[in-house]
């Protein structure tokens, strides 16, 4: 036996090792139970990989992305077989690892029932007891053709080898290298328990798998295309702990609860008629007073910061969206055009930019007047496909708040940076307060504008988002091609991460609409533009807000700030009173005079998510005062009404949950 | 020669009187020199009509609605006369009355000159002092034909006898009855001057026209159809008395100040710009913060009063017109549809209702949230006709201030008695005080609903109509089909009647959406809906307020409140701190510290109708105090800061002019 050299990568450490030939990665790794696979010279490897001399060998733990891939994609296979020993009739479609879990599809006679994946877990559960060992085999095509004649979806996919995009998941299958096939053998007798044609790599055995759950089921056409079989797809969850699965559970119930679609409807705040069509959503009174005062705060602050407010129609020429470039370049994205005036073509926008560059064009524009900043709360309509519409964060129609500012170069710096600055305050008003940046910078195959003002904006860009003191991340070449970006990425209550606001710097539109103004030295300069959104969309900060607060508003947001909760008949008016001064004072309070019972009045508000209760009985009424319930059920008694109503406007005022 | 019998008929006064065979009706009342004409048995006649046995007669005044119409058509007579005294070769198209004048259409070789109207004009002046004779002939068709044989479009008209339209002008020259020839004649030999295919009457002769002038000329299609040829048509006016014509110019001239299109472009307020295409508006900053001041009162007024807020997008599947009917009845006023997803018909909304509707459908609702009163500014499209679009009175796409009350027919009464004074209320707050109503009555042949349900209805409206005590006009049979309706006519500045509100009730959409609410007794019932527009829409509202104050805003309204007019540099600063003292307030106050000197600084602010100059000098700097100058060119001087302040902020609240 001769010796072999490696070297151990693990981070930025190297390690060269000499060992014997035939020696496995799982025999380098030998005792650390969280790695599961190897990377070797840059390709991921089973542990049962032998490596050769001269490799770089790399550990993969558990918890990485690769490492949780594998993870996924093992535990697919093991449904697969569970379902084939539960159900022989079965045939195999494919199976690949997705965010968070995996999924198998199957050709079965009829859809699984939820017994059925309970049936599936349980057996899934029994073989990852076997401990059955993942092995690896290439194979010629026609071996596996005769291997796998009982199954024609696998049969087709030898067919595709190399050719199969990564779309439809066959590549996960085949791959454009050698044809594999992974054997699950018995832990002991090293029998044949499964098989499938797969590319690896897997864990070295069932064993591996810490944790998973079957999600659901659904349906799903073979490779995506409705002309193919429906096959039947089971989703399920793997993580590389118990907790971390519990975790993710708990995650999910979360987030389910707070879905926006589901609150908006039990708070009565928006809805998606059928009758209007998909991605159009109606605001119900309440929803409408929540996105009024997100529209009025944003309005008074962005009047303090020097913005001027226009307002421009939704439908438009196509001729300006010609000028614009969008017809080139965005025309999927809009609306069809509805033919006017005996052949003009007049379009939906799915922009505001191109009309705020009229009004500035609209007359001379002197050096004076610079940075001009025009405000919309402009409403667009954007053709999203069917298939991606999704409640209020992805809509065909939806209200940008949206501006536009027009400086001069020089201007442009402390422009961004007080941009920058305005919009992180502004968000962190509305309750948010766990930020990123991301900085998108040239895609050198595409742009517009020289490449000196492209390094004078980047670095502008990256030095304002650097002063902020947040993280930053890097975009290389995810720029538009008409400039760089800056995107703050928020995170919520719960940890999920929001694209907001986005400052966007602009060398093409000024080009195209010939914009300009007169220096102080009486020549025609072209102005710079930014454009700047904060929220993105109303609706979709909104659905954003309501799913942070899971519906639990802060009062200066709530639809009703207090509900008046009587005692007893006898304290109705009393609290009518109280409203009526509440309303004076511009608080949203109303009195619940129904003929339900005092508890059955207070589980209702909790239910509304009503920031307070101002109960009211027979002593306060005497000495003058209420008593005071917050959400969280705990309560003042005997607080003043004049004292209770100044509570409720600092609370307001301060913007605060309490 | 035997008796006649007439009875004469002047207002209410019936005079019978025995005269001679052969008595005109000019003889009937010789020596009134205002009586221009006579209707006889219904009909207008010339006062050289011979008047026959039990005839009825009523003299018609110069001043009256027909005598104005006789005046101005015999003024456009006699301008064809003179255009074709100078221009032989000139064909006569038509000629008749419009409103506040009159127009002629002749087919020349090259369009009319100034230089080319007044000669015509001074011809006129010529041919009324001749005194010539209008003179009335029955002809036979073949008769005319040889008579007219010159006259091309005169021969067309014979040919259309009877069968013209009313709106191709053509019933003027040819009515449906016997055809006739008017001859101008000469005052003293009788002589033929001039003669027209006319269906008349006419003045006694040209002395009757007191004033005259002729305006413009413009081209003009035969019979309006772009297929026939382009004619020139001369417009003229034509008055009473030399003061009522003096009256009239000034009014045009007046009117033509407040033009909200130009006074839009002067004062930057908003534009229409070709690229986006006919009556598609964008507003400038300025005109953004009058339109934003008008919409926030609105709305502070409307939350006051109980309306909800709800927000609906501008586009829509086909299928909610399909219920509302609109796309039965309303089609052609709407944009064409879009078509998306594979074959589904979008549209844009012409109106709110439906989708408002859908809101109030979106759960059950209880008798105790009714009156439930919806508001939105919602902006909707219709299809005017290029030629009818006009500015911001006429526009392609407009935002309503769109109500519609859900309530019980019990509460119909009281919720349109409430509303309808709410409505005059606010216009007035807007600074409109004159007011009629006009009351819109059942259509027979054509209405939904039951005959009770309208009566009901009817009397409520006119019941609340007439406890306001203004001028009520009845406007039978106006209704629209789906219910009666109360509109407010407003009168402007200069006198002119702008239509307003409209409160209407509606039979039709609750019974088309199967709108329900659960009674106070558990049964199922149908709301009464009242849809509820203010201002009409807020593009036109602005225009006509913008034309009522002729661009002279109260501050309230104004977009600059105040400028800052320091006489030296030195006194920038101070205005400056002034000027954000008064932003605090939430005032609008700029300083013009431009190179300009303090005169053109203060022509500028007259220019921009500024209500309110703040000036500054020396002593005001080291006083403490301000120069305050109003609109009007008065002066205080010595103002204490404090109290300018308190001044501007008491002017805003107070929502006066000064």
């Amino acid at each position: 036996m001769s010796d072999v050299r490696v070297i151990i990568q693990r981070d930025s450490e190297r390690e060269e090792r000499v060992v014997t030939t035939g020696t496995t990665a799982a025999d380098l790794f030998a005792g650390e139970r969280t790695v599961v696979a190897a990377r070797v010279a840059g390709e991921l490897k089973d542990l049962a990989y032998v490596v050769a001399d001269g490799q770089e060998v790399e550990p993969v733990e558990i918890s990485s992305e690769d490492g949780l891939n594998i993870l996924r994609h093992s535990t697919a296979h093991v449904m697969a077989q569970a379902v084939q020993e539960l159900f022989p009739e079965a045939k195999l479609g494919i199976g690949p690892p997705v965010k968070d879990g995996f999924y198998y599809d199957f050709d079965v006679e009829k859809p699984f029932t939820p017994e059925d994946l309970k049936l599936v877990e349980k057996k899934m559960q029994e073989i990852q007891k076997r401990g059955q060992r993942f092995s690896r085999r290439v194979v010629t095509d026609e071996a596996a053709r005769e291997e796998l004649a009982d199954e024609p979806y696998k049969l087709e996919l030898i067919g595709l080898k190399g050719s199969a995009s990564h779309d439809d998941g066959a590549d996960v299958e085949v791959g454009a290298g050698e044809l594999t096939i992974y054997d699950n053998l018995d832990a002991k007798t090293g029998e044949l328990c499964w098989k499938d044609l797969c590319r690896g790599p897997h864990l070295p055995t069932t064993r591996f798998i810490p944790a998973f759950k079957l999600m659901r089921n659904a349906a799903a056409y073979w490779r995506g295309s409705e002309k193919n079989p429906m096959l039947q797809r089971i989703y399920g969850t793997a993580w590389p702990s118990k907790d971390e699965l519990k975790a993710h559970l708990e995650f999910l119930a979360e987030a389910e609860k707070r879905d926006h679609r589901k609150l908006g409807n039990e708070l009565d705040l928006f809805s998606i008629p059928e009758q209007i069509g998909s991605g159009l959503a109606v605001f119900h009174p309440k929803g409408g007073i929540i996105r009024r005062v997100m529209e009025d705060y944003s309005r008074k602050r962005h009047e303090e910061e020097g913005y001027e407010f226009v307002y421009t129609p939704h439908a438009t020429k196509g001729k300006l969206f010609e000028t614009s470039g969008h017809l080139d370049w965005y025309a999927d994205g809009m609306y069809p055009p509805m033919q006017l005036d005996e052949g003009v073509d007049y379009y939906l926008k799915p922009m505001n930019c191109p009309m705020h560059n009229l009004i500035f064009d609209a007359r001379g524009r002197s050096y004076r007047e610079l940075p001009l900043r025009m405000f919309e709360f402009g409403t667009v309509y954007r053709y999203e496909k069917s298939g991606v519409v999704h409640g209020l964060t992805r809509a065909r129609g939806f209200t940008q708040d949206d501006a536009h500012i027009y400086c001069t170069r020089e201007q442009m710096g402390e422009e961004l940076d007080r941009t920058l600055t305005f919009v992180l305050d502004l968000l962190r008003d509305y309750g948010l307060n766990d930020f990123y940046l991301e900085l998108s910078t040239k895609d050198p195959e595409k742009f517009v504008g020289s490449d000196e003002a492209w390094e004078e904006a980047t670095e502008t860009l990256r030095k304002v988002a650097e002063k902020q003191g947040l993280e930053l991340v890097a975009d290389p070449g995810g720029a538009a091609f008409y400039g760089p970006k800056i995107s703050v990425q928020a995170k919520d209550a719960i940890g999920r991460t929001w694209q907001m606001s986005t400052i966007q710097l602009d060398f093409n539109l000024p080009e195209r609409f010939d914009l300009e103004y007169t220096a102080a030295d009486g020549t025609k300069q072209r102005p710079v533009m930014i454009h700047r959104a904060l929220f993105g969309s109303i609706e979709r900060f909104f659905a954003v807000l309501l799913e942070h607060y899971a519906g639990a508003f802060p009062a200066w947001l709530a639809p009703v700030q207090a509900v008046g909760i009587p005692i007893g008949d006898a304290h109705v008016e009393y609290l009518q009173d109280f409203a009526a001064e509440a309303k004076k004072k511009g608080l949203r309070v109303e009195v619940d005079a129904s003929s339900d019972r005092m508890q059955k009045k207070i589980r209702n508000a909790q239910k509304a998510k009503v920031p307070f209760m101002i109960i009211v009985g027979d002593d306060d009424m005497s000495a003058g005062t209420v008593s005071f319930r917050y959400r969280d059920g705990s309560q003042e008694n005997g607080v003043p009404r004049d004292e209770a109503l100044a509570k409720l406007v600092d609370v307001v005022e301060r913007r605060v949950q309490a």
